[in-house]
């Protein structure tokens, strides 16, 4: 299967990805899972399923503030109490700009659309935790319709959180007051594709294997392949600055934006006349990583390249990450950079690697990946060869490529398991990152010293100034697990900001990174920021409490 | 002499450069200015010199606003009147931050500090226009000293223009209100250079030549090579988004910064602890090109590089220039990009080639010039040869080499004799680039018509999506010079408009640009940006009227 055939995903409400890929956990894991005392929680977390579905639907309320309703038209719609569902007002706008065959009340359609796949997220979901449902799910069709509904919102008293792949991780879809959704599924055109400039429009909808599959057509690529590649969509890609597995090849999702579209509440804004400019500030970056506080961006102008005809993924060894590091330091910054070039830690490597042979006998050691869109390049496997590294062949390589979009599964079963489980991710220039690397480690260490974990580590994302760090941390899970990971979370957050380093590589701020970043940015940035989102949102109708939070002003 | 070693420039108002490095025009251009109807002005330029300085200092007017004072210990003050020079208790607050030896109130200073270099600016100069005067110049030796003038100007009823290079070409020193010029001459030093991360960190009064001399010292080059690079600032790189000629291998300066210090009137802003982030907004790239509309850009962060230890420059000719378009497009697409990559139309290349032999004999043909900083890259070359280009060698890029930084130069014997000379660039997507052309070319002429012009056009800055488009415009003065120049630019601005491109690729906005970038953002981006300054510079006190006009709220 290659990745343009991947179907769509995120079909389970809770539970990653397609179920028609799910995964059970190796047998080797869960011995290990028992040497970090994890042990398979009761009841289990599957309890909600006895209702029908995981979050079981709240009765309705009596004396609720609006008439909330199920008719209209609408299809399917289920009877919601004050608190649940929409007025017969807001029902008679929505479905009047997008038709009320466009408008789900039913209680399944909103649950599908609760929350992202963090892993508070999902053990919310677990203990049918209801908060954070939307009241409605709309189904634009076209950016005048996004436009019209964002118009007329705050006269509706609708606040409206944007929504195509769900795959958010830090809290982007769980805004601080009640609100509708409006899912850009529709939205899934390529525009157009200029051949010449190598461009092509794509509407935010379009989900990341439907965008290659679009563009592979006219045999080019976009290059952008996240970890949540199946689910996860244009809009979201540029709303919160995603950055691929082939960054190294392609750049960051930011950096193939070319131009933009947004509506916002008072109207939209079209950006981008060429592929830079000295026009004043860069105003594309203002929009790209707003999270949706701003508006909904509905469609983008982005580079494009020719399809590779033949890709390369092989697996290198070094001694030790230090020497690791030096080696894939020197190709971002002298190159020939590789499309993917990834370096795991001792500890990653250990763990992932069922058979330790594969680095070539003796112990230690730890793995690299480097890929290849296009022919292999000689010159680059011999800066690493001059590094230290040790080539292993395309074996690591094509097993890595194969589970390349797997790790999310993974955390379904594990959590399962009793498992605690969870990623995340900084980056900051070369020299920090060793000092950024062991002080996140201990925090994560310290702050679940009564569940000792295992954190693993591995850079995806270089730049010629600097790297990503990215951390995955399993544990057992105490009684509370959700107070237990968000404690590790804010050790792990304040040993970022204490190394200088930035609190989101590509996972972005949402409501989870929201407190660190205010503090990263400064209270005058942060002011700035929440002037133009007065400026375009007047009436906070757009994410509230999504990225900004409320602030005053300063004196 | 490298690089390096280039003197400090711009040492005499109105007339560009150092004067050690004037030029004559050769005897050929003469002759071709004879064909284009030129005709020596009288009277001559340079009447206003007969009183000792270009523009005459007006005299004291009675019964102004302010005391003006030439007191209070500021160096060799000059008694100024009303409307000239600051008041007494101006002077006592700059001096109590700054040094009463910091404060300059002479004329010489002051004219020295008025305008930049556009053609309209040195008109004006020779014209003794003593217009957009600063009322004083300070000399500000830190940050803090920056940011407590910016804390204290609106108290103070200041107006403040940042002022290093003095080299805007767009109007970007000439506010619409009276003010003082913050001269960051003194905040000249390399902070720190991180070798591992390879960053230096540098001050915002470092001139080009300095910078690289200071990191020549220990082996790196910053490799931004602007035209302006002499005389031109990194505060000014950066506030303007500046892009050199080596753009091709180095990049865009805005691409170079990693991070950055702003002081506003409202305080402080650090920006930048990571390559890349996706901490929200790209926070960076709203102050980059704010041309110190929301403060002033005190030190950067920049990426630096190891010097190269060779250079190679050489010609190659295409027949025409849409044959030598597709080459460029083609190395800007596919690779291997070199350092230096520039394409000359016709017109350009048969004025600029006193010889035209050197393009191998035959009539017509393009001139493109292709450089690389360390080791010659032969596949570069296989592209062009497989593009149509044919070899030169290294005569046609040693000769522009050498005359890289003449261009502007040849402006002011030009304007002696009578010829109105100007350049404007903008910037679109490749399938428009052809389209662009002809229509500024189209609108020049026509706008022109009673004084034909040459209009000269090459590419110099190219992108994978698209390039920049630089005009050069010669012809014939008419009796208002001024009035004819901003009739042409007007015409060029439209069909930019026209032509969906932006109205700047590296020169910026200014003021003279601030009708069209209005237009090209759209009004609702211009109100949030107008938010932003609003948050940063309630009181307008920085760069009144560059870059933002005042406008009203949207309804």
């Amino acid at each position: 299967m290659t990745e343009s055939d991947l179907p769509v995903a995120n079909l389970t409400p809770g539970r990653w990805g397609n179920p028609a890929q799910s995964v059970e956990l190796p047998a080797a894991a869960r011995d290990a899972l028992k040497h970090l005392g994890v042990r398979r929680p009761t009841p289990p977390a599957e309890a909600g399923e006895e209702s029908g579905h995981p979050g079981a639907e709240p009765a309705p309320e009596a004396g609720g503030a609006g008439s909330a309703v199920g008719a209209g038209g609408a299809r399917s719609a289920a009877a919601g109490g004050a608190g649940l569902g929409v007025t017969a007002g807001q029902l008679e706008f929505l479905s009047s700009v997008v038709g009320s065959q466009h408008v789900a009340l039913e209680w399944e359609a909103r649950w599908g659309h609760t929350r992202g796949y963090s892993t508070t997220d999902l053990l919310r979901f677990r203990a049918g935790d209801t908060d954070d449902v939307p009241d409605a799910v709309v189904y634009p069709g076209t950016h005048d319709e996004v436009q019209a509904i964002l118009a007329g919102a705050a006269e509706h008293d609708l606040a409206v959180v944007p929504y195509a792949g769900g795959t958010s991780v830090v809290g982007g879809l769980a805004p601080t007051r009640r609100f509708i959704t409006l899912d850009l599924r529709r939205l899934d055109q390529l525009e157009e594709l200029d051949e010449i400039s190598r461009t092509a429009t794509l509407q935010a909808g379009v989900r990341g294997p439907v965008a290659e599959a679009l563009l592979a057509e006219r045999g080019y690529t976009l290059g952008h392949f996240p970890q949540s590649y199946e689910g996860a969509s244009i809009g979201g890609y540029a709303a919160a600055r995603s950055s691929g597995q082939s960054s190294a090849g392609y750049g960051r999702f930011d950096q193939m934006v070319v131009a933009l579209t947004i509506a916002t509440p008072r109207g939209t804004i079209q950006l981008g006349r060429a592929p830079m400019s000295a026009a004043g500030p860069d105003l594309r970056q203002l929009i790209l990583g707003s999270e949706g506080a701003f508006g909904i961006i509905t469609s983008v102008v982005v580079r494009i390249r020719p399809r590779p005809t033949e890709r390369h993924f092989e697996g290198w060894r070094f001694d030790d990450f230090d020497s690791g590091l030096t080696a894939v330091r020197r190709l971002a910054q002298d190159g020939p950079l590789p499309t993917v070039l990834r370096l795991s830690d001792e500890v990653e490597t250990a763990v992932n690697l069922a058979d330790p042979d594969v680095l070539g006998g003796g112990s230690g050691g730890v793995l690299a990946i480097i890929g290849f869109d296009g022919p292999y390049n000689q010159a680059t496997a011999d800066v690493l060869t001059a590094s230290g590294g040790t080539n292993l062949g395309e074996g690591p390589g094509e097993t890595w490529r194969l589970g390349r979009y797997r790790a999310p599964y993974l955390r379904d079963p594990l959590l399962d398991e009793g498992a605690l489980v969870e990623t995340l991710e900084t980056a900051t220039f070369w020299s920090r990152v060793p000092a950024l690397k062991a002080a996140v480690t201990q925090a994560l260490v310290d702050a679940l010293s009564t569940t000792p974990p295992l954190v693993l580590c591995h850079i995806s994302h270089v730049y010629e100034t600097g790297a990503s760090l990215y951390f995955t941390v399993i544990c057992a899970q105490t009684d509370d697990p959700i107070t237990q990971w968000r404690t590790a979370k804010a050790a792990a957050n304040k040993a970022i900001a204490e190394a200088g380093a930035t609190i989101s590589h590509h996972h972005g701020i949402g409501t989870d990174h929201r407190a660190a970043y205010t503090a990263e940015i400064g209270p005058l940035a942060l002011e700035a920021l929440h002037a133009v989102k007065q400026t375009l949102d007047p009436h906070n109708v757009m994410n509230p409490g999504i990225l900004l939070p409320e602030i005053q002003r300063l004196s």
